[in-house]
């Protein structure tokens, strides 16, 4: 991309959509996309100027809409994590059965991993190799312990297996969630309403208390 | 490194314990802290020049061990391909009830798992980036069918529930025993024998039939 280097935030060219930058990429655009780069060939293979030139930008048009790496992986994750955290809110806030608010995790986690599909990907692939990846490690392990939380609950509550315990349980719970990461595709036969389904009754039914 | 550049594979240095290479790696050595390294920072971010660094070799010093990175990422997930293929064909070959198969083949995975953590870490972050990625995920994949098989099997004995369709089910089954790679330590307090035996019975209880 040398030979565009020279334009500069301060002129930016014109392109056919009359937008500033080249080809007219949003700050949502150059973040989804960059996702995809960071999943495709990891988060610290993928530099500033491998993303400008995915993009068809400059190295320093890139900057107009990002300020730096950790912004995009920070602003992509950040929007997984607070709809996660925001469905077990929900699911907390259930009244009745504890097996019901588990069961409600389950179904939301799942329907936000479908939303997000490649955000929730990156969190999870995070290896916490800088400050900002080990606080969104740290928010990620805040979910598990909502998972184990619920668990526990269930547990105490009489209505869930007690003889796995409940930051196993947990941890399986949201593993089974996440492992769709590895093969859900937006277009694929399988939607969101499915798979939370199979999800959840899966694991329900294999935590259903004995009594 | 470039201080130690000029040391060639023909007039390998000698220390303490008079092996050849410095400081005196096996392969096996070298391959397993390259499979630690490809874990914390990503196999394409990490370099044969990084890897030298990383083990105290010259560039051309680790050379006298694996010829490239494809050759290390070959030799690691390959173990773990075998191993677990192993198991899953010990566990087809199991007589009897065809449930049994199944949780023969959840238990197989899973103590592979425990006992190559690295490995299959490995295998399920490749993303199919060149041709010999490419091969070991189509041999991941087999795995996949392979566990779709033992379900589909057990839903036609009618010992497994068949309301979930069996290539969903196999592939969350899977994903569940994957999704100990999270967070299961070697050194941690759960060791394979409870993790096999939490993760079939979890499972197992999930996928029973109703009748």
């Amino acid at each position: 991309m040398t030979e565009n280097s020279s334009t500069s935030l301060a002129t930016p060219t014109q392109n056919d959509s009359g937008h500033r930058g080249r080809p007219g990429y949003s700050r949502e655009d150059v973040i989804r996309i960059a996702v995809a780069e960071f999943n495709a060939y990891g988060y610290e293979a993928t530099s500033m100027g491998k993303l400008a030139q995915r993009l068809g930008l400059t190295k320093s048009a890139i900057y107009h809409h990002v300020s730096s790496k950790e912004e995009i992986l920070v602003g992509a994750t950040s929007r997984a994590l607070e709809l996660l955290t925001e469905a077990l809110d929900e699911a907390g806030a259930l009244a009745g059965d504890s097996r019901e608010r588990l069961k409600a995790a389950i179904v939301g986690a799942t329907r936000v991993l479908c939303t997000y599909p490649d955000e929730v990907t990156l969190l999870l692939r995070l290896r916490g190799n800088t400050d900002v990846e080990e606080e969104l490690m740290e928010r990620r392990r805040g979910i598990t312990r909502d998972f184990v939380a619920f668990v526990r609950d269930a547990q105490e509550d009489g209505v869930v297996r007690d003889d796995l315990d409940a930051g196993l349980a947990g941890r399986l719970t949201l593993g089974t969630v996440n492992s769709l990461t590895e093969w859900y595709r937006v277009d694929g036969e399988l939607g969101p309403e499915e798979l939370s389904g199979a999800v959840a009754s899966l694991i329900m039914k294999g935590l259903l208390s004995r009594a």
